[in-house]
């Protein structure tokens, strides 16, 4: 494709995505396709020969749409948000043009530095510690994912403890212990089994109320673990947690884990950025006890996918465990150690110019920008939980201290109330405009509405209440009218078992 | 930034990487930056109001190009091409603004339909076995790199070996080995250390005059290992290895692998998308006896990264490695075993809308465009290296099957041959019209010129090759001088050390 070609190609691409944008409420939020139906669509084989642009354009509207579920619809509720906007697209864009590899900072010294750059400045804004910072004995980079990062936060955790050993004697697992809470995100029991030691060296514990970790539980445990001769690596701690935005107490588990030597890595996926607001950021106090922390740009911050942002408080054991320099990447800047290459921070070798769309976004919206668009997504969300809290049909039964609200709907005795939440959620999700998922919180089923697209406004929110009353109270007057059938039906079966006296035998 | 701004700004955008690649041949292909220059010019924190999006334009022009070494650049013969294309940063734009999640079937049943479908269609396209095909027992899934793809195999094969007991219990780093060539990437050396096994586990096979490992040292190695009580793992062959694309013999090593049950990984990251040309297949004869494959469109397949095709002849042992699930990501579709949910394929939960890229560049250039762009580079290279096999200033070492030529310059009796060359590439590379990069064969550095910017035509070989003749005639003349001098001066000095008969002192 020529650059004239693409000029006119890429205007064509570029309004299709305005006017997607511009309609997207317009579609049902979640994909009415049954499985097979996309790949139904599609030709059984690569064409042979080369295609006119507009054909394959054509089939956006007609395979890949109604294939998709809405992730930008203001009416999605769902996971968490996955955010993108303009300027991050746009960025994105400049950074496919390039097409350069970051892999060394010799390789394209500005994706190296921009990076950097960007980093810090997010460091800054977050209000996060000065070791975070490249110009300290840490940095920032940005990593493909919080299970990314989690993963290479255990390495790093595994390089220390080890003092370097496992590098060349593996892991043991045996001996080495990892401490989750029964909320810690999946991933993290994922990062256990990559890196070799599989699930039994994980240490579940235990949760308040809240679902918040107990210090006192976590001390306990490493105390009991050091004891029997256990090697403790790493404590991942949440703020946020997955289920549902539940905080661990970082101020009181970090000088529990200084105390045993153990790196404590953070995992504020979701949460983390709304540490732009300085409001907000009592929520990680103790953050300054991290040896590493994640946060996704890419679910929260107006940054689409992937923009994971990780910060180390001592780059040398990151760079320890995962650094490898081949001749053929031998360079002069590196052996002069003047300068960082990112593919020592990370899993893969190859890396994208992604500090162009942080850049992009960070420019566009400014400091402020962002703070208003954290904030307003939290006033909402804190606002339909005060409608639920006022309404008997729901309850809400763990804190909403950001933009996740968990919804509970009570049902009339004899309901089974998980099954009742479940159908619930399907007749929501089914009727296309909102769209919702779900978790369990101590065995229970309840509705996750985490309000967080950007273009999620008010009235999407209203409407979202509306519907959740509606459908609550159709289902409700739906299980009592079968409760009446059944009672009556009961009552006719009774009738019919009862012995009728007319029809008594006479005894022989 | 509303729907209307983004078209703006947009086709701002687009208009600046049309440009861009019509005068890129005007940059110097390596950045010229010093450490440290890039993060100077720009400001210490980021702003606290939004700019507008001029300046941010603006910025990469003033910022970012002079920071960039521009891999799209027709004079690009460094270490392996890293290819776009028009079609590719448009696929991959529709995917920034469509924003989806595609962790999950369900989460946007399109993005995992059109992987697979797109991967079915590769795997056609390379002449791969029906067992990787997803109507087969395995399939195709878009990795991050071929990094993350050994690590993915290596996790895969583990799991098999075990029975499934390291999800559990963790590795055996003890027990576990793992071989390579000493020509195998580094990413699968990093792969081990990440997976918990540790560098000792690693066996490194001899191999050939032309650098492919040599499947009767492998054999004895593995019945040597499996005597010991070692438990092979995986075995990683090559095909088109990084420093010289050799070519491990897979149809000798897939039966050795499947006597003693070890995974056979294919590592074809450079190498592996020229079998879209039928002649070019031979090169990886044996390819059905793989478990698991990895070929990167991303770098010669006018793909943008991240593009790695990786497939796997059993996809229950991967999913057995890396499948989790949540309570919050239960959903129907998956209970119902009716989809596939690609996060349990990979390292991260969440991912990006991948194969809307390589649907765009396959619709786009069809079968035989992609045909054409391999034979063409291939061919040019197999040009280079008959100009530079015909000239006794150059010499080639090894085999040149795909579009790598390693050249090395001969130097004069004297000269220090390995400082010579690197004083040759940094010359050529200073100079700005090419970019080359090096490696080491036997002991001895060499060029590597890699032919396969998509931009790159004859005219670009060409003058390439002049300026390597005129670099080596150059710094051959200055050796000779220089040589000169130190034997005019050695003469000289020896001419002053001899006792001059009139300044003998007279004997007391």
């Amino acid at each position: 494709m020529s650059p004239e070609q693409f000029r006119q190609h890429g205007h064509e691409v570029v309004d299709w995505i305005a006017d997607y944008w511009a309609r997207i409420g317009s579609f049902p939020v979640r994909s009415e396709v049954a499985p097979g139906e996309v790949r139904a669509a599609l030709p059984p084989t690569a064409p042979e020969q080369g295609e006119p642009f507009a054909a394959v354009l054509a089939d956006l509207d007609r395979v890949v749409l109604p294939g998709t579920t809405h992730w930008q619809h203001p009416g999605f509720f769902g996971y968490f948000p996955a955010n993108t906007s303009g300027p991050s697209v746009l960025g994105d864009l400049v950074s496919a043009g390039l097409g350069v590899q970051g892999m060394s900072w010799v390789t394209s010294p500005a994706a190296t530095e921009l990076e950097q750059h960007v980093m810090d400045w997010l460091a800054d804004l977050l209000g996060l510690p000065e070791s975070f910072r490249s110009t300290g004995t840490g940095g920032g980079v940005v990593q493909d994912s919080s299970s990314g990062a989690n993963l290479v936060a255990l390495l790093a955790a595994l390089h220390r403890a080890s003092g370097g050993t496992t590098l060349r004697h593996g892991v043991e697992p045996d001996r080495a212990t990892v401490y989750v809470s029964s909320q810690t995100h999946s991933s993290m029991e994922k990062a256990v089994r990559i890196a070799g030691l599989g699930t039994d060296s994980i240490r579940i514990i235990e949760v308040d109320e809240d679902l918040a970790m107990l210090p006192g539980a976590l001390a306990a445990r490493l105390e009991r673990d050091v004891a029997r001769g256990y090697t403790p690596v790493l404590v991942c701690a949440t703020v946020g947690t997955t289920s549902t935005t539940a905080i661990d107490p970082l101020a009181e588990l970090g000088p529990i884990c200084r105390k045993h030597g153990v790196w404590l890595h953070v995992d504020a996926a979701y949460a983390g950025v709304s540490a732009v607001v300085p409001e907000l950021r009592e929520l990680q106090a103790g953050v300054e006890w991290a040896d590493s922390y994640t946060t996704d740009a890419h679910k929260w911050l107006l940054t689409g996918f992937d923009a994971t942002l990780f910060w180390v408080a001592d780059r040398a054991a990151l760079t320890g465990a995962l650094g490898i320099l081949p001749e053929y990447l031998r360079n002069a800047a590196t052996e002069a150690g003047a300068v960082v290459d990112f593919r020592d921070w990370q899993i893969p070798l190859g890396r994208r110019f992604r500090s162009l769309k942080l850049w992009f976004v960070l420019r566009w919206y400014g400091a402020e920008g962002l703070r208003e668009h954290i904030r307003s997504h939290v006033a909402l969300a804190q606002e339909l939980a005060g409608w639920a809290e006022a309404d008997e049909r729901f309850e809400i039964t763990t804190p909403h201290p950001l933009s996740l609200v968990c919804l509970r709907p009570r049902w009339a005795d004899g309901v089974d109330a998980d099954v009742a939440t479940m159908t619930l959620l399907e007749r929501l999700n089914d009727g296309g405009e909102v769209f919702l998922t779900h978790t369990t919180v101590r065995g229970q089923v309840v509705l996750r509405i985490a309000v967080g697209a950007p273009a999620t406004t008010r009235a999407h929110v209203e409407r979202l209440w509306a519907l959740l009353r509606e459908s609550h109270d159709w289902l409700a007057a739906d299980f009592a009218a079968a409760a009446a059938e059944r009672d009556a039906a009961r009552a006719a079966e009774r009738a019919a078992e009862a012995p009728a006296p007319e029809a008594q035998p006479a005894e022989a």
